[in-house]
């Protein structure tokens, strides 16, 4: 994570810039919740070191700032009216006094992590397009290597009380992923994301097999059940998280964390998912910045496939059933995509309308004459005798003692 | 089946020309295969009467006839090349000694049926989507009373090989179907053809609860172990084909077929179907006249839905799950659609997101004071002040000795 830049001055200053950055956002990191839009942007508008200045109460701001936040949340997509800054530094004020950027960094190193933020070399640039609500860093628990590209990565998600269905499906395509070099993202939850998560550790062929996103702090490995699953995605792949060590995983971070693991992937696949479920808002995340969504069928008579059908009904999602058909849909970095299904070609599938008719009218057990097939078929006997000779060529037809009939298994 | 318009000597004569076109329309097709484009343009061109006389050589024709089939054939979409009237003379002669259409007629008068040609007050007004491709007739077993329109017309198909899985959703859907009062039509087939038809049977409530739509003769209930099931669809519904009495059901019968059981309904619901299925066939031909293509989901490790989700993903085709989204596509005849599953919303819902952060960061079973709150949800005390005010109106936060926590269940 060292800027290895070594040009002489510029670099050692930047490289300096770049460490305040880092340990203002450690920081605001701790301030805000994750997707608090009046402190992003305020981030947007005037850098971190600043936006921690105003964020504490050390920096005055004035009308200026404002506008300029009022304008980016508008851009950003959000409500042009808002409270203004004086509610947000409220809200923020009880927490400034907890604020110990050191010590979290401090944290990450002791557990063999770091903090990445946006202009890293490893930040993954995919996130960018969460635009505003990109997350202001991770905390990152794993080796330090290249995090893939959105194109090499999927997102797996499902609920948490996945059937056996879900889970086979699940281990079954997150270990083919992995096996073509894909990486496999999910939320390290119990159900279909540890089936993902587990399947792509044992497919794996890329450098980071699998990527856990928590919606709490990657201090803990939560849930408990999960611990050395994830753990063990921890040492072959990454752990990762927007909010500091200690956070504890609410209902609201897991609704953010959602976009994150939408916005990592190229296509989010929803294998199981109840009519109401988690992996819908992660659906719904990855097509609001223009993702694919894509769902895994079941039965009907599955409420665990209820919300699968109803991204397929109803979501723009695309129905898959395997990992070439995933593969295609993230710009096929794979081989042969699913169209190898199509060669079970039945013989008769080129024939033209006339042929078929002939082939129809051909006895299978006696033979039959030509002026026979002429009624029988409805063609002329020229239209018979030139179909019987091709019927022939392909070895459908045969002539036996003076009259035509079908040759058998075609 | 009588013309019951009696203003007189016009009428008459009016009634008799019907008849005539009946009889030559019935001999047509014993002439024909269904779907002979240059034999359909004939009868569109000069009329069934006169194109019997041209088709059984009887009328000269010419330059100007030549011309305006080749017209009409370009308009229908089909090839703008074709080998010339004669070429159809002479696939059309080996049949001419066989005709006997007043025989025909009779064969059906004694099974209880009928054939109704376009024109009558009976024919299904939606056959004429298939332009060019509209039946020539239909010989119809069954009950004389009017035929649904697409709109009260579902057309279920699917595999022979249908699985247990694809005969209890099939027959679900059928009775939910006729329930509501739609006519189900199929064709009379084992596997799905079968259980659609019986499903129908069953849960009927309108006059024709389901249509068996045969690729050969109705004078001959195919196939035989379906035999019993076809008596009862002939007598509480309708069975129907194009072709004459007597006629084999040959493989190009039943793939032209399927454009009839597409045109009778306004969705075209493929339950279950392998990768390569006649059923897919039905599809295209509903696809191509601008019906409604639907598939029901399946297990993906089930071959015999490897068809629907093959429809789902590249065929455009609509997920469907139950009784209620088909009828809505169908154009929502019936009352409830399927929205009524959205009833389980969950309390938090309607939460804003700042009340949702206080929600998780209630404590279940110790309680809370308002000053940590602000720090662990990160707002300010106004903020945690005002939204434990709406989470306790709610039933969802109460307090105790002071301080507060979540209720239960919440």
């Amino acid at each position: 994570m060292r800027n290895t830049d070594t040009k002489g001055f510029t670099a050692v200053a930047e490289l300096g810039k770049q460490d305040k950055e880092r340990i203002a956002r450690a920081a605001l990191a701790r301030l805000m919740e994750p997707q608090d839009s009046v402190g992003l942007a305020l981030v947007r508008a005037v850098g971190a070191v600043d936006a921690l200045g105003v964020a504490s109460g050390e920096l005055r701001t004035g009308q200026t700032l404002e506008q300029e936040i009022s304008s980016l949340l508008v851009d950003g997509g959000g409500a042009s009216s808002w409270a203004g800054l004086p509610a947000s530094l409220r809200r923020w004020a009880p927490r400034v006094a907890d604020l110990a950027p050191d010590r979290d960094l401090e944290t990450m190193r002791r557990l063999g992590g770091r903090l990445i933020i946006p202009g890293d070399d490893l930040w993954p640039e995919q996130l960018a397009d969460l635009g505003l609500q990109e997350p202001l860093c991770l905390w990152w628990r794993g080796q330090e290597q290249p995090l893939p590209s959105a194109r090499q990565t999927i997102a797996l998600v499902g609920s948490r009380d996945s059937t056996n269905y879900g889970a086979s499906v699940t281990g079954d395509l997150a270990y083919g992923l992995a096996q073509r070099g894909y990486t496999v993202v999910s939320g390290g939850a119990y159900g279909i994301d540890a089936h993902a998560h587990r399947g792509a550790l044992s497919g794996g062929v890329a450098s980071v097999p699998t990527i856990a996103v928590m919606a709490g702090g990657v201090d803990r490995f939560y849930p408990s059940g999960n611990e050395d699953l994830l753990r063990a995605v921890s040492i072959q792949g990454a752990v990762i998280s927007e909010v500091p060590p200690g956070s504890a995983p609410t209902r609201y971070r897991f609704l953010q964390r959602n976009r994150i693991i939408a916005a990592l992937a190229s296509v989010t696949v929803v294998v199981e998912a109840r009519w109401r479920s988690g992996a819908l808002n992660t659906a719904h995340h990855a097509e609001t910045i223009g993702r694919v969504v894509a769902a895994v069928p079941g039965s009907i008579h599955s409420a665990n496939s209820a919300g699968c059908h109803r991204l397929l009904r109803d979501g723009g999602a695309i129905c898959v059933t395997d990992v070439g058909e995933i593969a295609e849909l993230a710009g096929a970095i794979g081989e042969a995509t699913s169209e190898e299904k199509d060669s079970g070609a039945a013989v008769h599938d080129g024939l033209s309308l006339e042929d078929l008719i002939l082939l129809d009218a051909l006895p299978l057990r006696s033979t039959s004459s030509v002026e026979k097939l002429t009624v029988v078929a409805g063609l002329s006997a020229d239209s018979v005798r030139a179909g019987l000779g091709r019927l022939g060529l392909l070895g459908l037809a045969g002539s036996e003692g003076g009259g035509w009939k079908r040759v058998k298994n075609a």
